[in-house]
């Protein structure tokens, strides 16, 4: 559930105040901590609050000039009260000019980032709020012509802020949202950024016909966007005066709101807490896979569905009526269940062989061969064999007409397909088909300080955690270009049984890309697609991905420094990158190098980081 | 709560088994993985088991020679399957003999500390099965004279197998108990380790007057007795044939047992979940305390009311009828409090000096005196007066006939109660009376992996965490001797107002302890006794401790490497240790040193590690 909170302007009685919005329907309130009457520091005392009640207070502070001393001293003391009496979340609002916003920042990090190790109790969470449109804010404060106007300059304003902070995972957005809500780029660059709070002004709200506030059907879905962005983690606050009736009101239409359509999300059972969650990638061929790994990409209907719809249209294409068929990296035995109806389906008999190298996923092979595959019986359209080995190593008793995998990785090859298919050469026939036939990785810039935020609290020794790569499922991010097709590897039929030494799998790639407005790049977002055979693919490439299918993540190559792109047309205003994809006896690795509009060093030179193990 | 186990000797279907004890009230099942019949691997398989029932599964490896290969392969086939199936709970009996727990040790511990950084992902808790009385199987396993019996030989298996694994916080202990609870020493000794499983045989129970199976009294307080020392985090698991009518009895008694007055824990709603947990001591003088500390240490009672019957018995002794007091770090004001209160109850008039640092805590002073303590008019038998500033740079503007603090940590003098104090000398009278006049501190060793395993955890940079100090709830632990005193600092009437010049608060002292059975020392605990006045006392000495009062948990001082202790009468057999307390301009800090049995480095040489500043 989504809380909703209220802003005060002033408060009298803190208690009585919590109260009467609670009751209200309120989750919190949002409130100075400055009697509104005295320029001097006189807050309300935290012992009029319970320890309970801590979290349903947020302090607010108001726009302040920091070039002035005093006013940068004040904050100091706001930051020290709140740590003292408890109270953790804090809305500051952002000023407008730069050596304000640098003060700001200055005094903000050094509370975060304390001296002391031991004395960490002060964990604030401190959102910066922003207006959507500030145009005439900005016109004022700056005395400026409103045609001169930027209309990226609120944006530009957090930007400047959180890179003085280092994109710190405490700092977020507290967004008050107007009525104007047409330029869906600049909307979407709002949403890639880490939003904790919207503050609606009771202004925005319209009147329906019962007399109560509701809100249009543009700001409606641009809230169910903001949910499905945030993954949930958000807030809501209501400001200003009561204009439809009563105050609460407000807060029972949005409780209403996230009850309809607009904020249900089909996939959330099965990736939900996994939201701009960076995971490191699995490693198959150096780690066998657990019981619960096998157990959650089984339930990929839509995945199985791909594989037996290419086995059924391969098996139909080899002109024999008893096939052979390996199955390699059995796994669990998905794909081996899949072969064999495919087969009852074209009336023919298969033979299959599942071979797979986790001594513990072949007792189950084993198991699900005595119980379900007919033991060494058989079933009458097909008969399985468990070889439990490397396929790499296997020394088969037969050729096969089929190859069946599902080796791939998030960016493709990651997971060393390639590699383990050119393992098969010596025990397949000439004419021998590959399931898959071929699969193309995919990158695209992205901005989000979400994922690179998570980077600073990576506490692998000798791994520098932004010369790695992650496989997380995006939310909260900024696509700043389309993706564009990097590395391809094809395993076509007549071409499997040519030995590995005639093929090379390094590769190298130089991709560049644009950006419609101003953004900040913080890395790569990597996917694939894939034929499995003919028309039949898989795909996680936003524009041609299966829907409803969950097994994999895209996967995150990071920057160690993130660089603004500008929306020009010089050649600098152009992203640059080269990747590359490097083999050797006991490993593959990428490098990335970015060339424009900044040089950066190359990433995970020589494997050091991330390398994948081939054994 | 805490949970019940049955333990199966075997299983035909894990499914079946798990459904039918959980039926009979019990929550998991303890069961071997290998089929009874087969000497081959063949457990059963994990897809049998659902997500949600793979917790209800505790897996059971019986006692085996681990001198023979094969019975080590099938040990780390058994731990692997465990983590790809997802069962994270191993129960694995310990052998007889060294060279099998050597053996053993090194499969488990190579487990627990894969090399890989990334594949951490097998959390395995392994719980080592020992029996609380061993002769006869001694006797038989070593064909011995029973007369030969070491009566410490079960405890001595687990003492040379953790100290292979290095007190991994992931070992624990599986303790099978017979009838026999005799020996004190032992017993605690047992209750002194981490123990997550107590084996319960059906042939320990008694039948009562209903023909229910119950616990004798002695078995009762015992039980009892495990859950305050591992504070309810451990498990129970009935093993044996049904001697009572149902097997569901068995259960059906703990959950009863679990509701009477011997699992009861008065203090617990201000300690839960602090059980056994190192903190990092406060710094008050270097960091201003947070609200929420404040708020904890004023609900202490039994502290105040020792504070007010102290000053109201010093109030009596002053020969005046308007008395002049500081409170010295007064905090948010309780000791304000009790001193109005206490000369109300004399019937004298009271000035008090609230003098505090932390200003975020004077807001909190002003407001209460307004609200409270008079305002600028005060009250009839008492007038207050806050001043924001440390009590070692005030310049007072009388003189105090009594000084007032509360600034004992834990070990005494560790949060510099003699330094602050030093501080007042200009400001009182010649025969002023400090409260509180007289502290001691106490250490004695103990044994206790629990605290020991976690400072392995301890991801401090630049800090050995075996070189620090902790203030911890204890509970899992045995005191290998009694406590014995450490530094004192006086404070007498009429030597309040010498000049620090004339004090040394440098110490220095040499202790000696014995242990009347084989024990290692994982280290030191200390307490503080403390006289406020008169005969009013506050300590936390186990023999004179006040009861009810929580203000303060022992501290632990580690020792780099835990020793061995044996229970002769030898030089050796003892344990001594130097410990100094040492000041410079900047900080004051402990360093301790062990010469017998062993001779240890000198911790925290220089305070390098955990010093306390004096700014």
């Amino acid at each position: 559930m989504i809380t909703v909170g209220y802003c005060c302007n002033f408060i009298d009685n803190i208690k009585t105040t919590l109260n009467e919005y609670n009751e209200f329907g309120y989750d919190y309130i949002l409130a100075p901590l400055i009697h509104p009457k005295c320029s001097e520091f006189i807050p309300f005392s935290e012992v009029f609050l319970a320890g309970k009640d801590r979290n349903k207070v947020v302090m607010n502070i108001p726009k302040r000039n920091f070039r002035f001393r005093q006013n940068v001293r004040l904050l100091e003391k706001e930051l020290n009260f709140a740590g003292h009496a408890g109270i953790q979340n804090i809305i500051l609002e952002c000023p407008d000019d730069h050596e304000s916003i640098e003060n700001m920042a200055m005094i903000i990090h050094r509370k975060l980032n304390p001296q002391s190790e031991t004395n960490d109790h002060h964990n604030l969470a401190i959102a910066i709020k922003l207006s959507m449109a500030n145009n005439k804010n900005q016109a004022q404060e700056l005395r400026k012509d409103p045609q001169d106007i930027d209309v990226d300059y609120e944006w530009k304003k957090w930007n400047h802020l959180r890179k003085i902070m280092q994109f710190h995972p405490n700092i977020s957005i507290a967004l008050e949202v107007n009525g104007e809500l047409s330029d869906s780029d600049r909307l979407n660059r709002w949403l890639g950024e880490p939003i904790k709070f919207i503050i609606l002004p009771t202004s925005v709200f319209i009147t329906n016909s019962s007399k109560f506030p509701v809100l249009s059907k543009v700001m409606q879905s641009f809230m169910g966007q903001v949910n499905f962005k945030m993954a949930g983690n958000f807030s809501i606050i209501i400001k200003g005066n009561n204009l439809h009736g009563h105050i609460k009101h407000y807060c029972q239409y949005i409780a209403h709101l996230q009850k309809t359509e607009l904020f249900s999300d089909r996939l959330q059972k099965f990736c939900q807490y996994y939201e701009d969650l960076l995971q490191y990638p699995l490693q198959p061929l150096k780690d066998d896979l657990d019981s619960s790994v096998y157990e959650v990409f089984e339930t990929d209907l839509i995945k199985y569905q791909q594989y037996e719809k290419a086995i059924r249209k391969a098996l139909a294409d080899i002109q024999k009526d008893v096939i052979i068929a390996m199955v390699v990296g059995a796994g669990r035995g998905p794909l081996v269940d899949k072969a064999l109806k495919a087969a009852h389906a074209v009336g023919k008999f298969i033979r299959i062989y599942a071979v797979e190298k986790n001594t513990n996923a072949v007792i189950t092979l084993e198991m699900l061969r005595e119980l379900k595959w007919g033991g060494y019986l058989g079933l009458p359209h097909g008969y399985v064999e468990i070889v439990s080995c490397d396929m790499r190593c296997w020394s088969a008793p037969e050729r096969a007409d089929i190859i069946i995998s599902e080796l791939l990785g998030s960016f493709g090859d990651n997971e060393l397909s390639p590699e383990c298919l050119d393992g098969v050469w010596n025990y397949v026939n000439q004419d021998a088909i590959c399931i898959p036939q071929s699969y193309s990785s995919y990158l695209c810039p992205v901005q989000s300080q979400r994922l690179y935020a998570q980077l600073s609290l990576d506490k692998r020794s000798n791994i520098n955690a932004y010369e790695y790569a992650y496989v997380v499922h995006i939310r909260n991010a900024y696509f700043i270009d389309k993706p564009k097709k990097v590395f391809t590897f094809e395993h076509r039929r007549g071409d499997l049984h040519r030995p590995p030494s005639t093929r090379d799998n390094n590769r190298k790639k130089r991709l560049t890309f644009r950006s419609k407005i101003p953004a900040i790049c913080h890395g790569f977002v990597g996917y694939f697609d894939c034929c499995l055979y003919g028309d039949i693919r898989l795909s996680i490439v936003p524009s041609t991905q299966n829907s409803d299918m969950y097994s994999w993540f895209p996967i995150y190559f990071p920057v160690q420094t993130p660089f603004d792109i500008n929306d020009g047309h010089d050649d600098n205003d152009q992203i640059e990158i080269q990747i590359t994809r490097n083999v050797n006896d006991l490993h593959v690795w990428y490098e990335w190098t970015i060339s424009r509009p900044i040089q950066s060093r190359i990433h995970n030179l020589n494997g050091k980081h991330y390398s994948i193990s081939l054994h």
